[in-house]
C-alpha cells in the first residue's frame, strides 16, 4: 500500500521526528543552509557512503561512528549546504566533530548520537562561527512542521526540493517512511556500506547526493542495513547527471521503532513489505534528482534488457547515461540512435551486434542490428515529452537494468563554468 | 633528429606516395569528402582499431584483410567523411567491399590491396552512386601535391586539418614519416590491434578518430605493428574529447621500404630511432585532435605521477580528462581544484589522500592533502593560456602518465545538439 504522491514535509510526517532548516550565512541571500533532524528517542541507523577515495570529513566521521562494535544509537542529524568540508585535511575532521558536539550540547544528547552531512564547495575550511550560530538557532526551532525547511536547507544548485513519503502495514501496525534528498550536479552515486572496501563492490561505474530517510518502523540494525543496501542498488546507485561521483555522497536511514510493530528481523515475512516501501521512497527521490539535474530539460530512463547478466545491463545503461553525445542529442531532440549503440558498444560488455534491438519510446529504430525505416515524427514526439525512454534489447541473455539520467544542455555548462571558487 | 614543425602536405612529402581529396556530395556545400592515398609500390601495413563492440563495416573489412595468414600487401587507402557506415548491417559490409573494389578497378590494383576508412553519421547506408563518382574522380587527380587535400577530405566537425611530418636517419639513409588525422567529437580512442580481443587490452578506459601514417622506411611487418602499438599507447590512446569511443576509430600505417635502408627487424638498433620518430608524429596528431575538440577553447594536459603503476596513473588522468565538472571549470577559467581530486578519487585507483599534491600550471594548490593558500591571480593566469597543465602527484609510487583533452563549452553542446540526423 505505497503512496509516494503526497510527500510534502515527508520526514516530519513520520511520527516522532522533528526538523528545522535555517540560514546561517553559508549561502548568499539568506537562503536556508543548515538542517537539523531529531528523533525523540534513540534510533537504529543504516548508512551508505561514497566510494570516492577522497572522502569528505563528515563521511569519515559518520563511518567511524557507525562502525563501532556496538550498534550506534542515533538521535539527530545535522546537515549543511554551501561547503562540503572535503579535501580539508585534519582541520576538516575537527570541524565535523565540533558540529556533532554542538548539536549534542544544544539538544542535551549523549556523545556519539549525532551524524553529520555536508555539501557544497570542495577544499575550503568550514566557517565554524556561522555553523555554531546556525546549529544554535536550528535547535530552537525544531518542529513537527519543519520537514520541508530541512529539505530546502540541504540544496545546492538544485531548483526544487526533493521529498518522498510512503506508508505500509507491518502486522496490523501502520508504518511510515519519509525521505529527503539533494543533488543536481556531481551526481553519479556509487554508494557502499561503511564496512565494505573503498573500491566499488558492484558493477556500478562511478554528485553530491545526500539523502536522509526516517521511519518509525521497528527494524533490527542488521536488517535495516540490508534493506537500505537493496533499495539503494536499484535507486540512488542507478542515477547519473554527469558521471562525477562525489566525495560526499551519503544516504542515512534512521528507524525509531515508535510504530510498535513486531521487530522486523531475519526471516520476517514483513521484511519484503518494508523493503518495497523503502525502495519506493528511494526510487522516487532518485528520479527527482535526475529530473532536477543541472540544466536538465528531460528525465531520461534507460532500460537495457537481454544482456548476459544484470551487471552487464547496468554497465551498458550507465555508459549510455553518461555519454555526452547521447545527452546532447536528447537535448537537441535528435533521434541520433547511433550514439546510443556506440555507447553500449564501448561499455565493455558482451554484445552480438546482429541481435540488438533499440527503441525510443515505443518507436523501434533497430531490429537484429539492422537499421529500420522509422517514422521521424513519432520519434520527435517521443523526444518532446518530459520523460524520454530508451530501451535496448541485446538479445543474448536475461540480464536487465533500469537507469535514470537527464539531458545535457547549455545551462549545464553555464551552471558549472560560472560556479566560481 | 625529429622535426614535426613543418608538416604541410605531410603524407605526400614521403617519397613514393600520392594522394587526392575530392568532393562527391556526401557533405554539403561542395566540401571535400573523399580521400585517396596510393603508393607506387606494395607496402607493409600495420593497423589499430576501435575496441567498440559495434564495429563499423570498414573496420570489420580492414581487420579481415589484415588478419590473413600472409601479410597483406597494401597499395591504397580510400577514406570518406559524412557517413560512418556503422550499424548498417549486411548492406554496410557489401558497400565497404564495393568501395575497395572500385579503387582496385580505377587504379588497376590487385584484389585485396585496398583499405577503407569511413567517418560521419552512424546508421545510414552509404550513397554508393556518389561514392563511385568520388573514387573515379579522385583516382584521376592523385598527385604528390595532394596530401593536404586528403587531410581535409577526412574531416567532419574538425575546424582545422591535422598533419605531422618527421624525418630520421636509419643507418645513413634518410627516412620520412608523414601522417594525417581527423577527430573532433566522439573522441576517446581505445585502439587495439586486429588480432587482440574486442575488449580493451590495457588500462585504457574507453570519436571517430582516423589517422593514416605513411613512411618510406623498410620495416618488417611484425616490427611495424609493434612500433605502431607502442606509439599509439602514448598518443592516440591518451586523448579524450568526450569519453565516447567511436565505432570507427582506426589508425593505419603503411611502410613502402622505398628509402632502401637495411630492414628494421627484431633486435635492430635502428628500431628505437624509427619508433621515436613515429611516436613524435602520433603525439603531434593526438595533441592536434585534443586542441581541435568540439567547442574547445583550451588544450589540457593532465599529468599524474607518483601512482602505484603507470596503468593507475593513466586511469586517474583519463577520469580527470573526461570529467564534465573539471572540463566546464576550465572553460570558466575557474581553479575549482576540488573537482580534479574528486575525479581522481572516483577513478578506482589506490590513493593516499594525505600524500596527494596538486598543481595548476606551476601553482601548487594542495600539499600532502592539505589545501594551500594560493595566489588566485597566478591561477587565473595559468588558466588563461591556450595550453593548460594539471599535475597531480599521488606520492605513493613511481607510476606516471600524460593525457590530453580539451575544455567543455557552450559550443560543444551547440555542435552536438544541433547535429541533426
Amino acid at each position: 500500500m505505497t503512496d509516494v504522491k503526497n510527500s510534502e514535509g515527508a520526514i516530519t510526517r513520520v511520527p516522532g521526528f522533528r526538523a528545522a532548516g535555517v540560514s546561517c550565512g553559508l549561502k548568499d541571500n539568506g537562503q536556508l543552509d543548515l538542517a537539523l533532524i531529531e528523533c525523540g528517542q534513540e534510533t537504529n541507523a543504516a548508512a551508505m557512503f561514497t566510494t570516492n577515495a577522497f572522502k569528505a570529513a563528515p563521511v569519515e566521521f559518520d563511518i567511524g561512528l557507525l562502525s563501532g562494535t556496538e550498534p550506534a544509537r542515533i538521535r539527530a542529524i545535522v546537515a549543511n549546504s554551501g561547503n562540503a568540508n572535503a579535501c580539508t585535511g585534519i582541520q576538516g575532521l575537527a570541524d565535523t566533530r565540533r558540529m556533532a558536539g554542538l548539536v549534542e550540547e544544544s539538544l542535551h544528547l549523549p556523545a556519539g548520537s549525532v551524524l553529520v552531512l555536508s555539501t557544497g564547495i570542495i577544499g575550503k575550511h568550514m566557517p565554524m562561527t556561522k555553523i555554531e550560530a546556525g546549529i544554535h538557532s536550528a535547535s530552537q526551532v525544531l518542529s513537527t512542521a519543519g520537514g520541508k525547511n530541512a529539505a530546502r536547507a540541504i540544496l545546492t544548485t538544485d531548483k526544487v526540493i526533493k521529498e518522498a513519503f510512503a506508508r505500509c502495514v507491518i502486522g496490523e501496525v501502520p508504518v511510515s517512511v519519509g525521505g529527503i534528498a539533494k543533488g543536481s550536479g556531481m551526481i553519479h552515486p556509487d554508494l557502499a556500506s561503511a564496512h565494505k572496501s573503498a573500491s566499488s563492490p558492484t558493477c556500478a561505474l562511478h554528485a553530491t547526493m545526500l539523502s536522509v530517510i526516517v521511519t518509525d518502523a521497528n527494524v533490527s540494525p542488521e536488517l535495516l542495513q540490508a534493506a537500505l543496501e537493496q533499495a539503494v542498488k536499484v535507486s540512488f546507485n542507478r542515477v547519473s547527471v554527469d558521471g562525477d561521483t562525489s566525495t560526499n555522497d551519503t544516504v542515512l536511514l534512521l528507524a525509531s521503532g515508535q510504530a510498535g510493530n513486531q521487530v522486523i528481523d531475519l526471516g520476517s515475512d514483513s521484511y519484503d513489505t518494508f523493503l518495497a516501501t523503502l525502495t519506493d521512497v528511494c526510487v522516487s527521490l532518485a528520479k527527482q534528482i535526475a529530473f532536477d539535474g543541472e540544466g536538465a530539460t528531460h528525465l531520461v530512463e534507460i532500460v537495457v534488457k537481454g544482456a548476459k547478466s544484470d551487471c552487464d545491463a547496468e554497465r551498458a545503461a550507465k555508459t549510455v547515461a553518461t555519454s555526452p553525445l547521447v545527452k546532447t542529442a536528447i537535448f537537441g531532440r535528435d533521434p541520433n540512435w547511433g550514439r546510443i549503440l556506440a555507447a553500449i558498444g564501448r561499455s565493455g560488455i558482451d554484445v552480438a551486434p546482429g541481435k540488438t534491438g533499440l527503441w525510443l519510446g515505443d518507436v523501434q529504430l533497430v531490429d537484429n542490428g539492422e537499421p529500420l525505416d522509422f517514422d521521424a515524427n513519432a520519434c520527435h514526439e517521443a523526444l518532446d515529452t518530459p520523460e524520454v525512454k530508451i530501451t535496448a534489447d541485446l538479445g543474448i541473455g536475461s540480464g536487465q537494468a533500469k537507469v535514470w539520467t537527464c539531458d545535457f544542455s547549455y545551462k549545464y555548462v553555464e551552471i558549472n563554468a560560472e560556479y566560481h571558487t
